[in-house]
């Protein structure tokens, strides 16, 4: 059982800055994402594109502004349980809860703040008949650790950026890439494309348009698919592989959380007059985009500033007769979980002769 | 008469960034600040100091961050009114307000927000019995623009910061410096105090400890000081100068908008339920450390947020019948009263062949 005392159940830019709030009070935190990395739509949906309304960035790349928090709660030592979503929740009798999720690990805390933005990312899945016998056997809908296809053979499918990019970066990691998309057109960042072209010139990665995937075979394990080019008469192309990763995008769905007994309105958990963002059930927060409320705005600064809030309820929670006293981190610095400390330089005092 | 959109008091960090916000929903804005340059406390009481919990910025000084706001508002070309306190209100029939400042400078716009932090900052002034005389005719508790004091013989009195950076900037300015301080030690950065030392050294800087200045001379402008060594019995020193700059620190005074009929609790002013931080007068908005509400901190990252929501609010009482859809700026882009424009590269749709 993983203990700690804030729960945060999603590593979007909201759950990561609530890291660093909580650090403040000496709060330790431990986050669950179902993405395999952290970052939330900031990383899974458009890493290399610029925000333009972080105050205090001109402007910043999407994947920077998550490198940025990450370096910035590293003091902080937070957990994650990556790859994994957060199915069901119990109280315990001391007011706790214990959060399970689908791979059965189980998390204990007496806070849980949920900040799962629009949900827990569900890869969109090819209607194939068989393919759930093949998960975790052969196909994939993430690249978690791209070092498990060193030497194989793998075929994607897609035209979008993730199809691009895991495409190109693997040409140089497996033995055979085949990329199969049901259109000539590929869809994405322009040297992307422009990569892509030349490597098919180069004769290191096999594309077959416009094609699909029609069947998956292999007796425990995948060991090859049908592949039906959507133009002609021609017969499929049995192509024998270790991999088959569809990279069709990703849905959020609010999906378990749903089911947790928290008001649910327009998608979204109900929060109380934004005083602190703890829901119907206390000792539950909602921050970030998976909340609502008169006024709400789905936009990155709020999630920053409802996690703070949250922090500070979530510390009387746990501490009901402790009376916190502000610092600014200016004044009082920052003191890691890990030894570090961070102050600023202090003014001396010295006569001048 | 100036006419803005949202005529902004107090030129902080949140005042700044409401302009950022007011822009993307194409508002105008202008802000008056009694202090002669933007930013607020950042700037005024610790622009060399690192900032820690600024939302992906692992660390940042605060003048950085001002810098930072400076560049991300420019696109948007706000009015600056600086130097000036906003000291009056006149509600208009159309329900606009008119706003002037204690230099009779006047300010029209359908809304006022106020962000007037911990209040104007009002220096500390010497108990000198003819110092209001003087005003403007030699003294000066500011320093505006240093080129004022190019070729002349300037006197500054204080042991701090300010005292010790100008005193040191203004060797290589004006004609003579002399900085009289009522004790022997000095207080600051280690390197200021150093480079003064050098600097005494040198015969660069007149040193006069401990002291005071105790009169004040001039037919009409300041022509002379008198400074008494407060150790000893010795006479009196009478300096001729041009200019004397009591460097005595700021101190904020909620001041003149205590009486414009808001409801005041603590010392701020309270505002609704967060809902879009509006005060109890309609169009006029509190955001950043000068509100209060249940919970309220005062922080830099949360007047972002409540600048934020804020602007929302304002666009809806100027327009009633326009239904506002927000675009995330990375789709949408910034565009620029300037005619500048920002955007995220396009995605390209290309054939590989
Ligand atoms: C193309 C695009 C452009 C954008 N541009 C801007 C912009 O310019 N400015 C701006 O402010 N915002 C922008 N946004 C919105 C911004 O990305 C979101 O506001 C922000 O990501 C919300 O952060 P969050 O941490 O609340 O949620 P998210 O980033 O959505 O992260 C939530 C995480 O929770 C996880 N999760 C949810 N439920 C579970 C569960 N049950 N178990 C495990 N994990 C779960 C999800 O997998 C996800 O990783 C943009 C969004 C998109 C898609
Ligand atoms: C030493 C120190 C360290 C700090 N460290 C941190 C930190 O680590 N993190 C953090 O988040 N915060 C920190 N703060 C607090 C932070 O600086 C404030 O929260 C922030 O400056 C508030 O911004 P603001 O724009 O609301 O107000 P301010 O920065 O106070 O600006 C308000 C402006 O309004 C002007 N004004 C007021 N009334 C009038 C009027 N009638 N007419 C004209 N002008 C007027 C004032 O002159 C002032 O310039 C620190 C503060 C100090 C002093």
């Amino acid at each position: 059982m993983i203990e700690t005392d804030i729960l945060i159940i999603g590593a979007g830019p909201t759950g990561l800055f609530a890291v660093f709030e909580a650090g403040l009070l000496q709060l330790k935190c431990h986050l669950i994402d179902a993405l395999p990395q952290p970052g939330g739509q900031c990383t899974e949906i458009y890493p290399k594109k610029p925000i333009y309304d972080i105050p205090g960035f001109p402007e910043v790349l999407a994947g920077e502004l998550v490198d940025n928090l990450m370096e910035q709660i590293k003091p902080f030592q937070p957990g994650f349980t990556l790859g994994e979503r957060a199915e069901t929740i119990e109280k315990m009798e001391d007011g706790s809860f214990v959060v399970t999720t689908n791979k059965g690990t189980r998390h204990h805390a007496p806070i849980v703040a949920i900040a799962g933005g629009l949900g827990s990312f569900e890869p969109r899945k090819p209607l194939l008949q068989n393919i759930n016998d093949y998960e975790e056997k052969g196909i994939a809908y993430f690249i978690k650790d791209p070092e498990i296809y060193r030497d194989k053979k793998v075929v994607i499918a897609g035209g979008g950026d993730s199809a691009l990019d895991w495409s190109i970066f693997l040409t140089d990691v497996a033995s055979e890439v085949t990329l199969v998309h049901r259109r000539n057109e590929f869809r994405g960042a322009l040297d992307s494309v422009e990569k892509l072209q030349q490597l098919k010139n180069q004769g290191k990665i096999n594309l077959i348009t416009p094609a699909e995937i029609v069947e998956l075979q292999g007796r425990d394990l995948l060991e090859a698919v049908l592949i039906r080019k959507t133009t002609n008469g021609d017969d499929d192309i049995r192509l024998a592989v270790d991999y088959f990763i569809p990279l069709f995008g990703l849905s959020p769905k609010l999906g378990p959380i749903a089911d947790w007994g928290l008001e649910i309105e327009k998608n979204a958990i109900k929060v109380d007059n934004t005083l602190d963002y703890q829901t119907n059930i206390p000792g539950i927060y909602a921050i970030g985009d998976v909340n609502t409320y008169p006024g709400k705005l789905k936009l990155i600064l709020c999630g920053f500033h409802e996690a703070t809030l949250m922090c500070q309820s979530a510390y009387q929670r746990i501490f009901p007769d402790k009376k916190y006293v502000m610092k600014y981190t200016t004044v009082g610095g920052v003191q890691g979980f890990d030894g570090s400390k961070k102050e600023a330089p202090k003014a001396v005092v010295k006569t001048i002769d």
